[in-house]
Parts: structure tokens; sequence; C-alpha cells
């Protein structure tokens, strides 16, 4: 059992600041606690209620007549360092502190009070304060004071999410429930007076439902610690991470933010580069470098072909593939040979191989039958528009089943609205990995051979 | 009346090669003409059938016993000049060139033989060959090819689209039916052998239902006559560019896909520029630099104010914010006091401008009008994270009355699931643009005020 792990599966829990008034935080974390589906005790701490949501409430965390594994600390913050206490005295295994108004707005005075309470037990782990709390998607455990009925929340996967930043960490869980990516499990640590980034990363270095590791950072507390771990940790599964505050003109606005000292943006450029995580400039690239990582084997090299049905989109296509430092792969002179024999005389076998606007599922199957064959190909780009007459739906189980057996990357670009978002959804859920944008698409690529350099590198 | 009129408004229409046969082009061509609103005369025309899908068919166009404004022909490329041939004698006033097999794999002979006729007879013109021809989206008029059963088409709008690929640019119509904005017309001009991207840009310039107007080109054909009328244009309206072929290694694809002479890269980044052409670089942002050109005010400088209701997302954006060459707007002094008594400690009135978590839509008011009345601030960007607590739907009414009135231009930002969608859609159809992605917005206002800074030198 690891120490962290009260905070992802613990059998009791109290929610301290447990609240009846609509579109308060503490009835918006009580109302996600009884949502959620493993069984859990859970105990409404609130002292001037007997019953909170039409449970018993208790005036405080040590009157709760049974262990309690973890609590939720969701006070106003001149209370947080009194009902810290409390929770220590209940041996609490771990606490989360939701409460904001400490560093983030320069509040000294509690904040070191606060750090002195925690550095005098540390056998109660303390996460926050600032911050949303934890979602697990495995027992459904979720401390994050969001509206549920505004939102939803990923199913199962193997991307592991932590988020300096709550809100925004929060915004994108539910953007991810509507993806056909699912996520391990989710941290948002606000200002890390305890548990950091560092913890966290090592956590999930030996947490088993995780395969990678995104990160949103503003700054790292312990950079020696961190560098150690974090190098560790690529050495076995990919960290993606997107760094906020990377220009002089934003940099400060993260210490108002969670209180971080972020350190210069070259500084940042070299940790990442040193310790193979892979940096993400958006929110987009974050996610679609980790769900890359996750799905797809590592590639021998960066030569990628592209495969299409429509000539512009693989033009646009090769265009961003070339702009990433991606390089256009080749055939060998037999494959081209075959080639140019299996297919009509206005497909040109080149890179974009352009199938034509006539193209169906067979002549889609024999070009990335070769491209899986041919020794100078590292990556394959299938784009299908899934528009033209001669596609159907074929193709779907076609590529799903090449996709099984296949040892390099292959990756779908497509764009279009229903039908296509269908096919999308049904090659997503087979196993393909499935892009709107070729530029989204070429950068995910180069995050997946920059990650399979730095594993060749240091093996 | 204009020359190209007839191709977006003709009133009888014949479809040269419509067919029976399942997954063909002429049978798709073919409903796609029987499934549009306007009442159009439709001839189908086929040596080998008495009747197409069940209407009678012509053996000739010729023996068509009525008058016809537009053929779309459909046949195999050697069966073009005769049938071409037969369009002029018939005084059809466009023809629509569907065919494929012409300059773009090399065939020299036919393309030859197809220009002398086009130079000879100026009074027919002809769109393609090697295209997918128009769409009309205010009177459903629909040349394509694609199957409408696995696709849909735009709404109204103010955007005209033309693009020299044909199955790129119908992908992108099904896929802007999927978006709140709208198109008012559709071409695909591929080889472009007589009607050309300055021909188009030209009729656009005078479309009254053209706003704004969005180009995919792998090449242009004759530089002086584009850079004339594309500058004219660009000074009445704004122009959204992607190029195709933008690399070294890339630019030959274009050669083979539409048989384009396309110019090296920094040829084509002056014309762009000289001529006040927005360029895009991907997909994304054609259509998100477009939809903004078309809907926001032209701001005075490139002044942006975030606000936002999540830390970490106002950073990220802040950073690409100042990573797209625009600058972080700050308060004078008095709004600066103003906004400090009117918000609670833990608001930091900076930019990003962080409402913070509890903030409700009477703080995202304040700070919205505070931002208006800025002189120092050119534009607002609004971060909203619809999931907490505070926030609820009846910020959107508020951020379309606000935004009907405003002067500045002003763009939200927001990320999640269902809820957030449709609150965007509400947005989106009050006439706020919203944005998915920062990096999106940061690009999309860069567009925004690059091409005000165009005007703002020539007028």
């Amino acid at each position: 059992m690891e120490e962290l792990d009260c905070f992802f599966y613990p059998e009791s829990v109290a929610v301290i600041g447990a609240s009846n008034q609509p579109k308060s935080i503490g009835k918006a974390l009580l109302e996600n606690f009884f949502s959620t589906r493993l069984a859990i005790k859970v105990f409404p701490v609130n002292p001037n209620h007997a019953t909170i949501l039409g449970k018993k409430a208790f005036p405080s965390v040590k009157s709760i007549p049974a262990k309690v594994d973890l609590a939720i600390v969701a006070v106003p913050a001149k209370a947080v360092p009194m009902v810290l206490r409390e929770c220590i005295e209940k041996k609490v295994g771990g606490a989360i502190i939701i409460s904001a108004g400490f560093a983030e707005i320069g509040e000294k005075k509690l904040t070191a009070e606060i750090q002195k309470i925690i550095s005098k037990n540390p056998g109660t782990r303390v996460i926050g304060p600032n911050c949303f709390g934890v979602y697990n998607s495995f027992n459904g455990l979720n401390s994050t004071f969001s509206e549920s009925r505004k939102m939803g929340y990923p199913k199962k996967g193997k991307v592991a999410f932590i988020s300096q930043s709550g809100a925004l960490g929060v915004a994108l869980l539910d953007w991810i429930s509507s993806q056909e990516f699912g996520l391990s499990k989710f941290v948002s640590y606000g200002n890390a007076m305890d548990v950091d980034e560092s913890d966290l990363v090592e956590y999930f270095k030996r947490d088993k439902q995780t395969k990678v590791l995104a990160m949103y950072i503003e700054g790292v507390k312990k950079g020696r610690k961190f560098f150690k771990v974090a190098r560790e940790t690529s050495l076995r599964m990919p960290i993606v991470a997107l760094k906020g505050g990377m220009n002089k003109e934003t940099h400060n606005a993260t210490a108002s933010h969670t209180g971080s000292l972020a350190g210069s943006v070259e500084v940042y450029e070299a940790l990442f580069r040193q310790t193979g995580i892979i940096q993400a400039y958006d929110l987009i690239d974050l996610f679609s470098f980790a769900k890359t990582l996750e799905n797809e084997p590592l590639p021998k090299g960066n030569r990628v072909l592209i495969i299409t049905n429509g000539g512009g989109y693989g033009i646009v296509t090769a265009d961003q593939v070339v702009g990433n430092c991606l390089k256009l792969a080749g055939f060998s002179r037999g494959n081209e040979k075959l080639l140019r024999k299996a297919f009509p005389r206005t497909v040109t076998v080149s890179n974009p191989l352009d199938l034509v606007g006539d193209a169906d599922d067979k002549r889609y199957k024999q070009a990335i039958l070769a491209g899986l064959r041919e020794k100078k190909i590292d990556i394959l780009l299938v784009l299908i528009l899934f528009n033209t007459p001669a596609i159907d739906k074929k193709i779907v189980k076609e590529l799903i089943e090449i996709k099984k057996k296949a040892k390099k990357p292959l990756l779908v670009v497509t764009i279009g609205s229903e039908y296509t978002i269908e096919r999308s959804r049904e090659l997503e859920r087979g196993g393909v990995i499935v892009f709107k944008y070729p530029s989204v698409a070429a950068k995910s690529i180069k995050a997946l051979v920059d990650y399979a350099e730095f594993r060749r590198q240091n093996h």
C-alpha cells in the first residue's frame, strides 16, 4: 500500500464544511460524494447543523465515531489551521484542503501556520490548499466541487492527469468525458504545501492503472527532487507537460495563482528536455500527445507515409509533417513498382500517396499493408475523407483489424460532421486514434518520435 | 448580372454522365440535384439509357429541347472535348468539368485540346476540370458528387469558400455544417483551365452575400492579375488563405494534384503580405480566422484583456496571446482602483484578470464593462469555465446583450462537454464567437489585428 493511496481509495471520508446552501462549494462537494458508485462512508461535518442534505452531520471531525481515511476541508481560510489540527488528532490518513486564501493572495501568516502543522505531522499527508482535489475513474471517487449536472466525468483509461490549476483541470475532465480516451486518476494539487508534483509523479510511476502521465504545472517546487523522479519515470512511461507562464509577461501571473516560484522559460525547457518530458504548448496538444503516447508503439525513426483520398488534404498534412521536423518517407523501388502496378494510372505513387477520390477500402488496404511492410517507413498517417461515394463503413473494421497486428504507429486524420464523427468514434473505440486537424496529428507524431528517441538514447 | 452567375443561379442544368450505377459519381451528382430545394430544371444526359433514376434521359446536351444554363460534365476524360464542344454549340452559359485525368496526371494532349476549345469560345465559361464544382447555400444548388446521406451542408452565412482541392473542400463543407457559422457560396475549381482564383476573387468582391473570402490554394495561375484583384478585394473585405505546398518537400505534390505551378514559399508569403491576405497554416485556422473577421469590429490596436474564472486557463491563454505577438493590456489607475473596490480580496486586478472560482455573472459583467470602457484595451477575451457552482446560464444572455453594443472585439473561450457545448452554441447563435482552445483564439485575434492594420495603412 502506497502512502498516497488514502487519497484515491479511502473507505471513509469526512467532508468538513459540508453545507445545505444552494450553489455553495460545501453542498456541491457532498453531492459529488453521495453520487460516488463505491461504497464509501461519508460523514458531513458542520457545527451549525444537525443534518446536511438529509444526512446526520457531526460538529467536528473528532466527534465522528469511526475511523476516517480522508478529510475534505472546505472551510474559510482562517479556520483551516484548527480543522487541520483536529484531523491530525483524529489520525486521518490524508486531508485535501479545498479552501483558498493563502500564498496565492499573499497571505503569509496563515500560510506559515499551516506549513508548521504539516512539517510537524508527516503522518497526515495534505493536498492543497487552493485546489479541487482528486478524481479516480476506477471507483468514481470525486472530491471536486464542480456541479455534476453541468459536467461529465472521464471513462476509465490509462492516462493520469495532474493539474496545479483546479478549475482548468476540472474543465478538462469535463472535456475528456466527451472523448473516446479515458483517465486513470486526476489530481488538482493547488499550492502544493505538502504533496507536490514530485510526490505525484513518483506515485504514478508505480500506479498500475497508469501508462502515461499528463500534467499542467505552473512551477516546480523542489527542482532536484523533481528532476530525479521525472527522469526515472520517463524511462518507464511518458510524461507530457504543459507549463503555464512560459513568457516573461505571463510569468508573474503564476505567483498570484498558485503561489509558484516559476523559473525562467529556458530553465524549464532544459528541465523537460533532460528528463525526457514531452512539452505541450496548448490544451489540445497536451491530451493529443498523451493519447498518442498511450496507444501507439514507439517508432524506429521519423519517416512518415501519408495516405489519402483527398489530394489537398494530403498536401496540407505533408506541410505540417515537414513543418514539425518529421520526414516524408519514400518507398523502395520494389514496393513502388508493385504499387504502380496495383493502382490505376490516376494514382501517383509518391508521398503523400494520393489514392484519389474513387479510392475504396481495398485500395486503402493495399496501400497501408505496403506501408507497414516497407522498411523505409516508420509511421503511417492515414487520411480518409468519408464523403466520397467509393468509401463506406467497411474501411473502419478493416483498419481496426490491420491496427491490431501493426507494429508501426498508424494514425488516422479525418474531418466532417455526423457520419464522419460516428466513423471516428468507431475507429477510436477499436483502438485507432483519429485526429481532425493535420497540425495536431503532426505535432502528436513528433511527440511520439521525440519520446522514442529519448528512450533509445537512455535504454 | 455577373458573368459567373450562371454557376450559382442556373434555371436549368444538364448533368452529362448521369448514371444509375450505385456508388458512381454520375448517380451521386444527379441525386444531389434532385434534392435541391430550388425549382431548377434538371436534364440527365446519357446516350445509353432512356431514363436515369426514373427521369427521362437525353442522349446528348444538344438533344435537350430547352435552354441550358449550366452543364455538369462527368464523363471519362477522353470524351470531355466532344462534350464540351456540344455544350458550346448548345450555348450553355457555363460548364463544370468534374472529370479528372488531365494536367494533374501529366496528360498533355487532352489538356491542350480543351485549352484550345476554351480559348476559342469565351462565351461559355468553364470551371475545372478535376473539381467538385459549386454549392450555393442560399438556394441549395449543389453540383458536388458527395453522397448526401454521408454529409451535411453549411447553413446560410457570410463567408465564401473557394478551394482548389475538391475532396478537401467538400469535407470542410461537411465539417462547417456542424458549426454555428455559415457559408454564402463554395467553389471547388480544380485545374482552373478557364475560371481561376482571380476570377473567383473578383466575383466574390462584388457578391452581396459575402463578407469574408476563405480560400485553399495550391498555386496562383496569373500572378499579376491575382495581385491586383486580391489587393482591391482586401481593401473592401478580408481574404484568408491556406496555401498547400509551403515546404520544399511538399511543393512538388501540388503539381500532381491540380497541375499547379506553385511558386516558392517566400514568393507566396510576400504576395499575401502585400495584398493584405491573411495567411492560415491549418484548416482550423482558416475558418477560425474567417469567422472572427466576419463577426468582429476591427480593433484599434493589439492590446488584449483576458478575463477568467480559472487562473490556469488564463495563464495558458496569456502565453498564447503573448506568443502570437499580441500585448497584454493594462488598466489605467482610475479603472484599476474601481475594480479593486468592486471585487473581493481574492481577485487580483491584473491581466489575466482572474475573477476566481466563485465568480458569478455579476462579477463578469463588471469586469467586461470596465474592459470595454478602458482606453488602454483594444480586445476582450473572456474565458468561462461553466462547471463551477457560481456560474449559471444567465451569463449567456448577458454576454449576448453586451456584445450587441460593444464596439471592441469580444470573444469567448471555454471548454467542456454537453453543458458547456450547449452554452457555446447559444453564445454563437447570439453573435458571440466561442473558441475551445486558447491557441486558436489567440491566432484568430492576431489575424483580426493584422487585417485591421492593413486597412489602417491603406485607407
